[in-house]
């Protein structure tokens, strides 16, 4: 197992209390009105670089303010307006990067590790903003931190996670995240999207949605990632929506009391129907606003120069990969 | 008509109180040598949202440069980087940049309503960038800037709209500027780039260039938006340039005090002959240079988070659409 | 040879006092660590507009990096989000820019004098970060600081560029600068690589490798431009990598001593082969982390607002083209 020393990577060995104590730090970057405080100057001076390989408008968004709001100075960088379309090699672009004066490198790759590939290369911190099918771990903290937020706690709860497991770097990570703080988790999917080897993961599988959410107090529906699916059955939006979307009624039979997540873009009528879910807390804007808090908070602990808050999000020995 | 609230998103029904309002607090903007002033911190810990899903050098810049003078964060979302290319909807869109902590959002889209649209779903600020043929509502607001600086005044003045007033969302909120400061509006074009209903307009149309100039304090000459055009007819640039084009011979002849003006950006040897206009004040620069101290002041008016001040740009009762 | 004045355009007619002047500010920007200084007020309320017609990482993150560790503004222009396609012309552009307030502007662009054409059309400071085959002064001026740091002086050493002179704006300013230096200048490139007029150039030129770089004290690959390639002979790349590719083999034996340089980005087993280097000293983040210094340099003498320093840059009038 890799050791992640001053990377945020992978959710991936992360204990309870490493991930508790992110949690607890985004909580100290909400203000009274439980929004991201405005501006901090802990990070003045330092530089985080967005190199995002793939099109973005929450995560790099998100990033970006966080880092301003803690006074970082930000660079994006996106393949189309970069020396990708010279040829350049991922490894010698970030080696550029870091020479350039990076403290920090966030980065999205359509490769699964793709962020491990690069924190090998560099000196300077390096943020896994969602490599390929592998990990999102910011998505999981501020799930983690959304499902707190709204339940109190995470341990004890069943989580449902609904959806195209094989594809989803929001899927491992939760289930990382989720298991290490003690939840009961669910995946709802039929075979054909879930990964080879799920028999050994902390879950328990449901083929059909409604047994699978029962009960539940937590329904997080995943994307259905169309343009990350190359082989593997895919069923249609019509199929899918049918089987798996999640509506009014089904919620309201099976999980009035849950809260409904979504690590967004939401395709409307597919994942979630169009209509309102009037018992349910849907919490995906929530998500994007505690998002903030809690990138403010891995930057921080990352960044912040202190390296006994730093080590808060080494990663322990103990890890066990998905 | 709708209510504007916390928002610009036209110039529909704003009072001349309120729009001189405006202009003055531009004013206030300027330094000692006309140019707008360089840092202030009345926007300090605020973010501003640039999403503009149509590009844009000098209104994107424009407003980025305002909201950096006034110490506001300010982030750009374009469509091919972001989520859009995942077919998300607007609304999720907007909601999101909302939630991300956004103050405030400028909207260029290329659907005229998209502005309202996303005022009517989100709590923020929100700024027409330009809205498809619809509005253009800073344009105009800086038009006015600098035909008072030119002149002194802007009521009484014959001010002369050159062009495919089809298509343009800054003669729209031209129109309603104008005719809220009390300027006599001419509008010089053929009758297959006039709008319908345009005889309910307080406007005097002319199909001539020579007459619809003539004696004119303000020539404004519109983009021909050649890639807005969608059915209807266009004539050729070849034509156009010598029926509606400005040449130093036709402003000499008849209109050698006016003031000419152009959004930009200047399809050159159509709009106007590439020659110099020796008579005139071509004040196209002047526009760009005021338009961000008009920028400074709309979005001080609206993020500055004092009511009294916010409620110059609530738009009265009675405004009339066109 | 036109005067540069507020500018850098060019290295042509810069005499050694200025260049040394610029290479000691640069050295004043780096800290203990040597590393360019993280935040400084200098250009507190200046605004530096990046215009990129090119696609760039490095260049246009250096300067970015640059001016924000300078405390200035910083807009980022590139063409494909930007008028130009909307066909307005790079005159109009630049003017444009300047009226929104731009202090300083560094433009990239694929035509040879894009940068002077536009610093005769603008009162504001005009950097070239780049300018088709022409040229490429930061990036030579950056060039010129590594050596100084790692070889103790630039006058009176042997300096081998190898490669694609013809279309290399990186050789034109390099031969400029290191000449004004004082250094040997040799050129190891094949007859189809080189510029006519060669001959009167102060340099030497080399047909072979090895003897082009025996004995020297820089080695200074440059990038195969297959882009900027228009007629010409260009080599395959296995040919060029047999003939002028660095490898350890024939750097050992002819050029242990030397200081290796590349502009990036590297086309890996083209200009340098895939393994390391053991002899010599490769400073290619050297030339990317120092450039960030180099161009706060650049930029705080131009922007700094002191008539005295701004001289500094002020070209001579004895400049030589190539």
């Amino acid at each position: 197992m890799p050791a992640f020393g001053p990377h945020l990577l992978s959710l991936s060995g992360m204990t309870q209390e490493r991930i508790v104590g992110i949690l607890d730090a985004a909580e100290a970057f909400l203000d009274v009105g439980q929004q991201s405080v405005k501006k901090v100057p802990v990070l003045r001076g330092k530089t985080l670089v967005n190199l995002f390989y793939e099109s973005s408008t929450r995560t790099r968004s998100s990033f970006e303010i966080a880092a301003k709001r803690l006074s970082a100075d930000v660079i994006n960088v996106t393949p189309s307006q970069s020396s990708v379309t010279k040829g350049e090699s991922l490894s010698d672009t970030v080696k550029t990067i870091e020479a350039l004066g990076a403290d920090g490198i966030v980065i999205r790759h359509a490769s699964s590790g793709a962020a491990e590939f690069v924190a090998e290369r560099v000196e300077c911190h390096v943020v896994n903003g969602g490599d390929g099918c592998h990990e999102h771990p910011t998505q999981a903290l501020l799930d983690l931190f959304t499902i707190r937020k709204k339940k109190g706690r995470v341990a004890g709860l069943t989580v449902a996670i609904v959806g195209d497991i094989l594809h989803s770097r929001v899927a491992r990570s939760n289930i990382l995240g989720l298991s290490a703080l003690g939840a009961k988790i669910r995946l709802v999917a039929p075979p054909t999207l879930l990964p080879r080897g799920i028999d050994r993961w902390p879950v328990t599988v449901y083929d059909r949605l409604d047994r699978g959410i029962d009960g539940a107090d937590v329904v997080m529906a995943l994307r259905l990632q169309l343009e990350r699916a190359s082989g593997g059955y895919i069923p249609s939006l019509a199929e899918y929506s049918r089987l798996y979307g999640l509506s009014r009624e089904v919620l309201e039979r099976h999980a009035p009391q849950a809260v409904v997540l979504h690590p967004g873009p939401v395709n409307r009528g597919v994942e979630i129907s169009g209509e309102e879910l009037f018992c349910n807390d849907v919490a995906i804007l929530d998500q994007v606003e505690y998002g903030v808090a809690v990138r403010m908070a891995v930057l921080y602990l990352l960044m912040g120069g202190r390296g006994e808050e730093s080590s808060l999000l080494a990663a322990g020995s103990r890890g066990e990969g998905l």
